[in-house]
C-alpha cells in the first residue's frame, strides 16, 4: 500500500472490476478458503501487527486524540483472535450469491428466475477502527464483491499490516490482491474522490455525523447512509420497571460510544416519579450526566436543563436526555420527531401499548421489552457487519452479506417475442 | 392541484407523512377499494379527462413537441381503459406490506421478525405520458405509501384531472386526498426541490437522459436511477438465425421510443454473412438506419458508419449500431464497455455460450433465446411499474409494488439486555 492520487482511483477501480468479475465466478470453496487463509495469517503475525498498532497508538497520544478514538484505535491481540474468529464464522454461513429467489413461466413460457449476485466493487470509508479492514474484507470477499478501504490517517500503520495480511491470503488461494485495497488518504482528498468514482457501486460512509452527512451530501455514486443512533427508551405506564431500570443501564452504560446506545429516556407521567429518581441514583453514580425537561427535574432536581439539541443530538458518551411524556401517542411523537430512525424500545406490560409501539415506531429496528444494544450484526448472526443503515433503501439495520448483494433476473427463451410475431 | 413554490414543498410534504401514517394503519382491503373506485372513476369521467387531454394535446402541437412525445401525451379512452384495468389487477396481488421475511429467536430468547413496511412517501419526477399518475398512484397507495408527482408541463391539464379523481376516489373510502399530489411546476424549480426535501423517503426520475443525470448528480435525498436502455443483441456463431431476426425486428421495431427496445446488434463473424443482409434488408424496409463497423459494412455496404457515439447512446428511434465480433468473449466486453446494465440479450443453441451470456452480463434481466422487450413491470407480472432500475441498489430492473417498501425488524423480549447482566 503506498500513497496513492485522485487521478489513481479510476486505475484501482478498473482493477477492482477486473478481480472481482473472476471472482463472482469463483466457487464459495475458494472464497472461504480465502477467509480461513486470512484468519490463519492473522494469528501467525499477530505479533506483527501488534508492533504496527503499537506505533499508531504511540503517535496518536502524541497528537492528543480524544480517549474513545485510541481506545477504538487499539488493535490488542485479543481483538485480533476476535477478528479471525469473526472470519471463521463468516464461513459457516451460507452462500449469499447464486441463490434462486423465485422462477416463474410467463404465459408464453418465457422462463424467468430472479438470482443473487455481487454488487461489483464497495467502497467503505471509516475512522479509527482498524479492525473493519478486516471484517469488511471478510463480508466483501465471501459475498464475490471487490471493496477499496479508506481508513483514518491515525490507523494507517495498522491498515497496512492487515492490507498485506489480505495480499497474501488472497494469492495463497490464487485470488487476486486488487480484491482488497487499501487507500492511505492523509488530506482527505481520496474519500472525495470515492464519492466521485463513477462506477463504484456502492459506498458506505462509517464514522463521525460530520463524514456521513458530506457523503450523502457530495457523493454521486450510490451510498448507503449509516450509524446515526440517536435511540429512546421509554418506559409506560404498565412498565416493569426493575426490567426498565435494567435496560437503561445496558443502553446507556453498555458501550456509550456507539450508535445503538441510548440517547434519551422517556417516562410515563404516571411512573415517573417512582422510576426516575431510581434511574438517576443508579446511572449518576457511574457518572452519567441528565438533562431533563421541567417535569422531570421537579421530580430530580439535580439534573441540567434539557434544551432541543440534547434531543436532536447523539451525546455517545455519560449524558442522557430526559423527558417526561403524558401518553404513549406524546412518547411516538417525540420519537418521530427526533429519533434518527435507527433503534427504539418501549418497556411495558401492556399489549395494546407494546403492539402500537412496534407497529407505528419507523425504525431499522424496533424493540418490546429488551435493550436497543442488540442492533449489531454479530448479535443479529449476520456474523459480521459493514455497518447499520438508518436509511430505508436496499438495507435497513446491520448489513450484513446480503446487503452486498444485487440480483438479476435472467430469462430462458425459445425465441419469444413481445409485439412482432 | 395549483401551482406551488418550492417553500410549498415542505408542507405538503408534512401533510404526505401525516396521511401515509394513517395509511400504514389501514388494511389491504381499504387500500384496494380506493383502487376500485378510481378505476370506476376513471370509466366515469372518461369524457372528461378525454377534454382535458385534448387541450394539452392542442398547444403541444401548436409549440411543435416532438411526436414521440406528443404520442406519449395523448389519453385516448383506450389508454383510460388500460389504465382503469391495471388498477384492477394491482387489486388481485397479494398485499406487499406486512409480510414476514423471517423469524429467529436468538439464544437469549429475544424474538427478532423482520417485517415489510411501506417507504413513506416517494417522490416521482415524469415527463409526458400523464397516464404515470395513476399508475404510479395505485402502485403507491397499494403499497401504503404517499406520493408527490411532479409531472411535464405539457401534460399539466390532464393531469389536474387524474389527480382530481384521485381525490374523489381517496375521500369516498375515508382515505386521505393527501397520500396522492400533483405538483404543477412550470420552470422546473419544484423539481430541483424534491432532490433536496430532506424526509423524502425515494425519488425516482423517469424521463429523458438529462433529467435523469441531473437528479443522479444534484439530488441529496435518495434516488434510484431508471430508464437508460442502451440494449444489445447478440447474434451468437451457433444462433438459429431465424429466431435472432425476429428477437431483432421485435426489440428495434415493437416500439423503439422506449427503454427497452434494441439498440445495437452484435453479430458473431461466422454467421455475419448470413445474417446481416438479412436484417439489413428487413429492418431497412421499416426505415431503420444503420450504422456499421467497417466488417458491418463490408457485408453491407449502404450501412453508414458507426462512431464510438453510436454505440455509446440511446437513440430511442429507427437507427442501429451493428458490430462484426470474433466471439463470445468480444461480444461480452462490448458489452461491458457501452451497456447501460438494463436488458442484454443473446441468441444461441449453444448450452455453454447461453448459460456464459446469463452468468456473465452484469445486466438487471438477461435474455438467452428472448426479447429485451420483455423488461416490463406488466410484462413480469407486477401489475404496473413505477419505473425499471438500471442501479443495483434497492430495486433492480421493473419495480412494482416491492420496491416501494422497506422493512423494520420487531423484537419481542423479556427484559434482554447484551452486556450488564
Amino acid at each position: 500500500m503506498s500513497e496513492v492520487q485522485v487521478d489513481d482511483l479510476q486505475a484501482m477501480l478498473t482493477k477492482a472490476q477486473r478481480a472481482q468479475r473472476r471472482l463472482a465466478r469463483v466457487p464459495m470453496q475458494v472464497r472461504n478458503q480465502a477467509l480461513a487463509v486470512m484468519a490463519r495469517i492473522l494469528r501467525e503475525d499477530a505479533a506483527e501487527i501488534d508492533r504496527a498498532n503499537q506505533v499508531d497508538l504511540a503517535r496518536a497520544e502524541q497528537s492528543a486524540l480524544a480517549p474513545g478514538l485510541i481506545k477504538r484505535l487499539a488493535l490488542t491481540p485479543t481483538k485480533v483472535e476476535g477478528l479471525a474468529r469473526s472470519l471463521e464464522s463468516l464461513i459457516g454461513l451460507a452462500d449469499p450469491i447464486g441463490r434462486g429467489e423465485g422462477r416463474r413461466v410467463l404465459p408464453n413460457g418465457l422462463i424467468l428466475e430472479t438470482i443473487r449476485v455481487p454488487l461489483g466493487v464497495i467502497g467503505l470509508i471509516f475512522e479509527s477502527r482498524p479492525g473493519v479492514t478486516v471484517e469488511a474484507g471478510g463480508l466483501a470477499i465471501k459475498s464475490g464483491n471487490a471493496i477499496l478501504l479508506r481508513g483514518g490517517r491515525e490507523a494507517q500503520g495498522s491498515i497496512r499490516a492487515l492490507s498485506e495480511a489480505w495480499h497474501r491470503a488472497l494469492r495463497e488461494v490464487g485470488l487476486d490482491e486488487d480484491l482488497v485495497q487499501c487507500l492511505e488518504d492523509p488530506d482527505r482528498r481520496l474519500a472525495e474522490g470515492l464519492m466521485h468514482l463513477t462506477g463504484l457501486d456502492l459506498l458506505i460512509p462509517r464514522g463521525g455525523q460530520g463524514l456521513i452527512a458530506t457523503v450523502v451530501r457530495e457523493a454521486t455514486v450510490p451510498v448507503i447512509e449509516t450509524g446515526i443512533g440517536n435511540c429512546h427508551l421509554y418506559v409506560d405506564a404498565d412498565a416493569d420497571l426493575a426490567m426498565g431500570l435494567r435496560v437503561l443501564v445496558d443502553g446507556k452504560l453498555g458501550n456509550p460510544a456507539v450508535c445503538n446506545a441510548l440517547e434519551t429516556l422517556l417516562v410515563h407521567r404516571s411512573v415517573a416519579p417512582e422510576f426516575l429518581p431510581r434511574a438517576y441514583d443508579r446511572l449518576s453514580q457511574h457518572g452519567v450526566v441528565f438533562h431533563g425537561d421541567p417535569a422531570s427535574r421537579a421530580l430530580v432536581p439535580d439534573m441540567l436543563i434539557a434544551d432541543e439539541a440534547d434531543y436532536r443530538e447523539e451525546y455517545l458518551g455519560l449524558e442522557i436526555a430526559v423527558k417526561v411524556v403524558d401518553s404513549l401517542d406524546a412518547a411516538l411523537e417525540h420519537i418521530e420527531r427526533y429519533g434518527s430512525k435507527h433503534s427504539e424500545a418501549i418497556i411495558t406490560q401492556s399489549y395494546p401499548s407494546g403492539q402500537a409501539f412496534l407497529e407505528r415506531v419507523d425504525a431499522a429496528c424496533v424493540y418490546w421489552n429488551a435493550s436497543t444494544r442488540f442492533s449489531d450484526g454479530f448479535e443479529f448472526g449476520l456474523g459480521a457487519e459493514v455497518g447499520i443503515s438508518t436509511q430505508k433503501l436496499h438495507a435497513r439495520g446491520p448489513m450484513g452479506l446480503e446487503a452486498l448483494t444485487t440480483w438479476k433476473t435472467i430469462a430462458y427463451g425459445e425465441g419469444q417475442t413481445r409485439d412482432i410475431p
